[in-house]
């Protein structure tokens, strides 16, 4: 009997492989000789460096880079532990490992001045070490920038009308003349760049990047009008290049307004395909290949709701396990509004681990042990089929 | 495909039969054709006589009786729709409908004084309906009079030195003289009386009624002295009757101490036997039979810890099912501490229905939604033994 356990990480509380190391222990009492294969999961979001790294045994590369304020930061990227079907080493990299909101206090939150500087430098670290092939995983940016920091740090020259090279930050990008990317790190050509984005912003207008996560990044009516503006010029200037490098037309594309902009940097610029995080996760870490013979697969999340199946990890997960036909359940911290539409989508279950009226930091300080005793019982009520009816 | 479903009520919450009401609607959505067969349950404390009549088809009787202060209460006991093994009908009474501590304002609450004469009334108002089958769920009582009260209610005479009658209350059976049973209502001597009672206190001493059960009724140290040493007296003065109607040494008996003593009273007195509440009810709802072609026993309970094997509702039924080897799943309001121990006892599985981190108010008020929720996902994951792996 094989059992496939393949959930996210529980956020503030219990990482993917700390997950799933405990729905094993809960199985375990019921199917001890069973075989386990533990996939460790992620949608493209926070965690998704260090549920793949589990996921494939590979490792954390740690790095100081220029933060969002342009100051120093501590940030990390992934080396996964098996090459991809081309065989080159994959490296993850979470955008906001380097210029996440998280790394700026709120009072100095300004994505007028805010840069993507140093999700280029992780990029151009992994070039270093020979790298062909990315995973950038967006969202939880500070940035407004549409990666023209991360173009930066990589080499390209953003230039204003006297030749000297623009600030950093959304705002600056009004002032940009003429973009060279001549001097592009060399390794970038040969390398494959896939992005995970789960939103379909275009760059600019009322759904573009200024308007719709400009606020959250504490943007005002007046600085997401001045962004727009200035986003709006950076890719007239781009689409001015004559350079084949440059892809045109990118600022339209589903996602262009991703991350302050970044999915139409990538894409223009780099050439990068932009994809769900679940789908980029579930081929990098070969969960179609481990749910082929699987007899159970076990999924979960820290929450679960009605947004769960727009691209979540246990969607994800369930998407492969059903082309298979096998049997998935999900155990969730919590469950939210709707939380069975992804019953809808054939999940054959979802249980949530809370015992019983308990403050937040109890359930979250609890979540391993709630984890494996919720599994146990699934385990328990799946063992009947072991005795047919 | 029959499922039975044997739950106890959620207390503050849910009725024993809209738990089962609300298992049953979750069931129905993976299983709509199978055979349900809802039998709500108890164990003998608050909510069983409601359990039991909706279990039979019975119906509720509400009698105006005199309260534990003297003063008159709203009480109620029920008649089960269905006969007795010898043909016999069945009234069900609470001891608290009529002598319960929810009826004293906590700033009168006084073992000295507080009386069993309502339990005695409302027996006897069953007993003029021909009843010949009583079932008496102790638990929850002000009083601590040994059932002095009761019998008073019944025609015993309880006269002190002059040939009064002597007051009611524990503390007034230091003044007991001379107890006389002939005139006993008549019909008592043809009616069989269980009592449901699961604690084993013998009637005094340290581990007696007044030491034990006397402060949660209100007693300071001081009174649980007087009340103990009346109800030795108490004792002593049934155990020089010659009266062949009165068992003697019923003071060391298991449960003697019950409800202030009450086990006494009804051994010593009515030669009622005592018996652990769960298993009089499963007995008298013809729990055994409905599982004997059983495929699944759902039960359940508001909260589930390591005191639910101690003859709880689901203990109970577990016990019945185990004997048909039919597995057996809880359902849990919450869980507390320990509450695998009845996993260890052979319970499949035990799901708690908290959805997420929530104030009690909604926990409660939301108990019927998430106990069908929970309800459906076990029997999905319960579906899959029609896939035998």
């Amino acid at each position: 009997m094989k059992i496939v356990i393949a959930p996210d990480s529980f956020k503030e509380s219990l990482s993917a492989l700390e997950v799933a190391n405990a729905i094993e222990q809960g199985f375990k009492q019921i199917f001890p000789n069973a075989q386990y294969c533990k996939v460790p999961m992620a949608d493209g979001g926070e965690g998704t460096v260090q549920a793949m790294v589990d996921a494939t045994g590979g490792h954390i590369v740690e790095r100081r880079v220029t933060g969002p304020l342009g100051t120093p930061v501590n940030a990390f990227y992934g080396i996964l532990g098996q090459p991809n079907a081309n065989g080159h080493h994959t490296a993850v990299i979470e955008m906001a490992a380097a210029s996440g909101l998280h790394l700026v206090p709120s009072t100095q939150r300004n994505p007028l001045l805010s840069t993507s500087f140093g999700v280029g430098e992780l990029i151009a670290d992994a070039l270093n070490q020979g790298i062909k092939h990315i995973i950038l995983g967006l969202g939880g940016s500070a940035t407004n920038d549409a990666g023209a920091g991360m173009m930066q740090a990589l080499g390209a020259k953003l230039t204003d009308v006297t030749g000297a090279n623009i600030k950093f930050g959304g705002a600056a990008l009004a002032t940009l003349h003429n973009i060279d990317i001549q001097s592009l790190h060399p390794n970038i050509s040969d390398c494959t760049i896939e992005v995970a984005c789960d939103v379909d912003n275009p760059l600019c207008g009322p759904r573009g990047a200024s308007a719709i996560f400009g606020p959250q990044k504490g943007a005002s009516a007046v600085m997401v009008e001045q962004l727009d503006q200035a986003l709006a010029h950076f890719a007239n200037v781009i689409n001015r290049q004559q350079t084949p490098q440059i892809t045109l037309g990118c600022e339209y594309q589903a996602g262009a307004g991703a991350a302050g902009g970044m999915g139409f940097g990538v894409m223009a610029l780099l050439a990068a395909s932009l994809k769900p995080g679940v789908e980029i996760v579930t081929q990098s870490v070969g969960l179609e290949k481990h749910c082929q013979d699987a007899d159970l697969v076990i999924t979960g999340e820290g929450r679960i709701d009605g947004q769960t199946v727009y691209g979540k990890t246990p969607m994800g997960v369930l998407n492969v396990a059903k082309r298979y036909n096998v049997p998935t359940i999900a155990i969730a911290g919590c469950l939210g509004d709707n939380a069975d539409a992804i019953i809808q989508q054939g999940m054959i279950a979802i249980f949530p681990i809370i015992p019983a009226v308990q403050s937040l930091e109890q359930v979250l300080s609890d979540a391993q042990l709630n984890l494996t005793n919720t599994a146990q019982n699934i385990a328990a009520v799946w063992s009947l089929s072991l005795k047919p009816i």
